[in-house]
């Protein structure tokens, strides 16, 4: 299936990297940890990092209900939200040609604020397979005061664009023939470290399989 | 000196976390690689990922003198700029208390578009230095026309929020009790991986020590 091509979907600086499949879509979100949620705010734009998970066409994103950016949501503002991967730098022979390989995905939606409880329930249940996989079965779950504490926000895929930019240096010709310098691609690799246990957890718990055995996987 | 505390730079939700040192928002922005900029555009907002350096109390942007966000930024539009670094996923024993430890800087300020040759040269060396340092000198530097394909925006840093996030799990007494969870952080690491050299290289081309070499420092 397509992404559409609305006026502010349609990429135009560097269309040759846009990416026009939902599938290209899923896989940046998917692989991304963190969201940057941007709407206007009293007159001004406002760009804040959020947790999220995905639900087929739909992201959801929680916070405190104190938070005046989801508050905010009942009114069903427009959203921009953006997920973005840094892949590596690249090099090129002309300072103009350097560059950054990346993913990104840029959704334009309403934001849509979640009151049904089963779907509030299924949302905080998507956002935290994607934070923290496994943890849905391994902690305790959210209790009715806790929920009233949560504000969940759903956002609507069906208007996104995809960019992504790989592979080597792009230069001039000339540049490439006089080969003063060097090109190519330095990687920026990510992965999970060693799990830090919390001091307050009883002596000799184990590090459970879910955090041991978790592997970057974007 | 101490960042300001104007209405929209006020951190409300977890304000223990607000840094309020300017040394605190220039680290965040000096480890971060890219940033994300957000503007209203034909009534709607938008954010994108846009390279960055920092020179001073000053944040210069780059990009095609095509690209719609820059153009706009002849108008002097107000703009929110924020810079994140994940850190690690906070595993709690509930999931409410499930968090992320990370690094975020805010930025809100008017775009002001640079014109004056000597500070677009020295807006693009320090956009360079922060990508890629070491190629200023290293790589061909911009000809009169790549100059003018350029559009270079600076963002003042006077009005800006910093909130830090780290350490372990702070789960209610009752759950730490029950010791039915794991508790604790699963860092996330960032490195860069070995360099990929351009195909179109003179064999036997080596890699310069400034990308050889270069450790990540974020």
């Amino acid at each position: 299936m397509n992404l559409s091509t609305t006026e502010r979907s349609t990429i135009r600086r560097g269309a040759h990297r846009a990416r026009t499949d939902r599938a290209d879509l899923h896989a940046v979100l998917d692989a991304g940890l963190v969201c940057h949620l941007g709407m206007q705010v009293d007159g001004s734009p406002r760009v804040l990092p959020t947790a999220y998970g995905r639900d087929g066409d739909t992201l959801y994103l929680h916070g405190s209900t104190g938070a005046r950016s989801l508050r905010a949501a009942d009114e069903r503002p427009e959203v921009c939200v953006t997920v973005t991967l840094v892949d590596g730098i690249v090099y090129a022979r002309s300072l103009f040609h350097h560059s950054v390989n990346y993913r990104s995905a840029v959704v334009h939606s309403r934001a849509r604020r979640v009151t049904d409880p089963d779907e509030v329930w299924r949302a905080l249940r998507v956002i935290t397979e994607h934070l923290a996989p496994g943890s849905w079965e391994h902690a305790r779950q959210p209790d009715r005061k806790e929920l009233a504490a949560t504000a969940v926000v759903a956002v609507d895929l069906r208007e996104a664009s995809v960019k992504v930019r790989e592979g080597g240096a792009n230069d001039d010709p000339e540049d490439v023939a006089a080969a003063t310098a060097w090109a190519g691609v330095l990687p920026l690799r990510r992965s999970w470290g060693e799990p830090v246990p919390n001091p307050d957890l009883p002596p000799g718990t184990e590090v459970p399989s879910h955090v041991r055995e978790r592997r970057w996987t974007g």
